[in-house]
């Protein structure tokens, strides 16, 4: 199929064949959901065994008795498994509650309102904020940005990572920006892995944005790979090299390793920075649940243990992945119909449909019973400029349901895209 | 012991003799502590059942896959537990992660920076934020107030709770004013529960204060009686009958309930104050771990389960308590020397010394090994303008230490007195 080169009498004979296509799916009444980058219930089972893992030990490694206050950072072996994850010093990193989304919040919260640098060096009292968002990105980030008053810049996202020409010249030449957000390893929603290159040009803004400036990277994906486990460059290493340390923050969490609601988060940032963060965290928190983040270590005691188990992730989740990307290709490869990457992990695999499709899209799936994310969630204040992207997140349903939520999807994308061409030759 | 009526030879001959008496206590190298207002260890292994108690079924009352992520408010079950604690309706409730400390920065956050009732109602909006701290206080409520840059003025705290005609004098006079930090029940530090009148009063201040302001009940000791459960006034129910319900927010956990570090904490307010501070909070957080809250109410399913666990909590801590009163009877009841109250419940006995003792006796009482809350800790910016106040928290030493650490206290009291009084005569 190609719209550009099809005459309006293919058009139209196209639109009434996928017209009855999409009738026959209607009748279907289908109820699909392909719109939550969550694990699915057989991936939540892998971890089951953390309840009643203690035995009766509350104990750390340490001796600390993880039932009661106190402990800050989270436990030692706790804050070594995210140093691994995260590639970074053990002393770099705290170990906290169930969620990087917070530890992101307290970061951002950290740098805005109280200052990485003390008080004067709080981004607040410097004027506008803005942030640099590679697009399409991830809608929480997002929020994060408008809840703290942020204004959000976007940059392409290419197949290597955000498109750094425009990253670096907007750095050079708009003080007001402060950061950007990074899921540099399996994308949010592209799935692409950050190349050395693009990962070395991010670990060296610090030099050339304006002072306090920081790469937020969020690192949700590090060990969530389908087939062979795939290098990301070595951010804080980078940074270390090019004097750049305190302009990077880093965060992960095992929310899609073990239990999604109920894992650990880490953050990590240079040991600097990370003085002044305790201060405030000291402020709100005593300390995060440090049961919890024993039964982890328990279930998960090293990085080669947790890798061994994201296999197990890993089985569950390919015939999902392929189920999309084997739909995908049949439908529209050779087409001019859309493009999307093929991600080795992750939980996404992103679509950008012809310009100004995307929203019929996700509106005629509704339709015929398939519930897709909305379009524009993927990019700030959920404007998509081009109205081309959808995310499609395959984790939760069965592959039966994938299989037929594809099915829908492909009709609807050809549908819209050959009405929409129909339209623009009359 | 009348230290007023002595005379200084009197003075001279007790001073050698406590002298001698605490050269003798230092000579047995001693190593107790008295700081720390925790759960003992085996008030904590009450709760272990709880590492195994969910048996394979992770499902909530409702059907919830409490592993996944999701449900910002928190488990139903668990939220009407929130509500049974705190007397209010279980729409009024969230139940969240580990700490109620967390729950009140998050909420003084949002009314800060970004509003009760839309951003223009933010409080630092409106110039000055001042905060009246009753003393003896709690330091951590005194932290989140310097973190986000409120002021504190202080009120005396009575047998009934703070100093009414004072607080309200202050809140008719100063539109800077906005909030109260209150612990009502077995206060942090004197013990004290607030009386029928009190709470009436404080429902009432949202009629005196100006726009915004809140009432910030920490309810931390709310079912932690030692002998038969003593009520408290219903703040809310008090708050709805005088059409104040907006400007109560109320603090509880179960901190010292179950595992200190690994509980479960609630917040409740107005259902209006709770659709505005559901959106800062969903900015921040995907949902609270919910695999934990159903720990919790496995162990726990009801008030009544919850009051029944309660009372072996007292049975631990009330030799403790006995100890440190029956010590403080003997060594100070009908002198001069100081004042104190008899708690019934919660984690402290405050002491008042003789004004300007109160560090003195510290360092005394830490050259003999024995620790002490820093002076001046229970009060705003640690400064304790009499120097008189001295926390002591007996629950995780053992009866035995408890006995030994007050014999040494005792002994610094009267020896810190008699020299200050001979200094004084000289």
């Amino acid at each position: 199929m190609n719209l550009n080169n099809a005459s309006k009498d293919q058009l139209t004979q196209w639109e009434q064949q996928l017209s009855a296509e999409y009738a026959a799916i209607v009748a279907r009444k289908l109820s699909l959901d392909l719109t939550r980058g969550k694990p699915s219930s057989d991936q939540l089972s892998l971890s089951d065994a953390m309840d009643g893992i203690l035995k009766g030990n509350y104990k750390s490694q340490d001796g600390t008795d993880t039932r009661n206050y106190g402990g800050l950072e989270g436990l030692p072996e706790a804050r070594q498994l995210g140093a691994d994850i995260l590639g970074v010093k053990v002393t770099e990193v705290l170990a906290q509650g169930n969620s990087s989304l917070t530890l992101m919040f307290q970061t951002l919260l950290h740098a805005v309102h109280f200052g990485f640098e003390g008080p004067d060096s709080a981004w607040r009292r410097q004027g506008p904020m803005k942030f640099i968002c590679p697009v399409p990105g991830y809608d929480r980030h997002f929020t994060l940005c408008e809840q703290l008053g942020i204004d959000m810049l976007t940059v392409p996202m290419t197949a290597d990572g955000p498109d750094m020409d425009a990253v670096e010249t907007l750095v050079q030449t708009d003080p007001a920006i402060k950061g950007i957000w990074c899921v540099p390893k399996y994308s949010n929603p592209t799935g692409v892995i950050y190349s050395d290159a693009v990962v070395a040009r991010l670990a060296g803004l610090g030099k050339l944005a304006s002072p306090g400036f920081k790469v937020f990277w969020d690192n949700a994906y590090a060990v969530h790979d389908l087939g062979d486990s795939l290098p990301l460059a070595n951010l804080m290493d980078l940074a270390r090299a090019a004097g750049t340390e305190n302009s990077v923050v880093q965060f992960a969490s095992t929310s899609k390793i073990t239990h999604a609601g109920a894992g650990v988060a880490f953050v990590a940032m240079s040991e600097a920075n990370l003085k002044s963060f305790k201060q405030s965290l000291g402020a709100q928190s005593i300390g995060p649940d440090k049961v919890n983040q024993l039964r982890h270590m328990r279930l998960l005691p090293d990085l080669n243990a947790l890798l061994q188990h994201m296999k197990q992730h890993a089985e569950i989740l390919q015939p999902r992945f392929d189920a999309v990307l084997s739909a995908l290709d049949t439908a529209f490869a050779g087409t001019d119909l859309g493009q999307w990457e093929k991600p080795a992990g992750g939980y996404f695999v992103s679509f950008d449909t012809r310009p100004g499709c995307a929203k019929a899209v996700v509106k005629l799936a509704a339709e015929a019973g398939v519930k897709l994310t909305p379009a524009g969630a993927t990019f700030p204040y959920g404007l998509d400029p081009e109205d081309r992207n959808i995310r499609i997140a395959p984790s939760v349903p069965t592959v039966a349901e994938v299989v037929g939520a594809m099915d829908v999807f492909v009709t609807c994308v050809k549908l819209v895209a050959v009405r929409q061409q129909l339209a623009n030759l009359s």
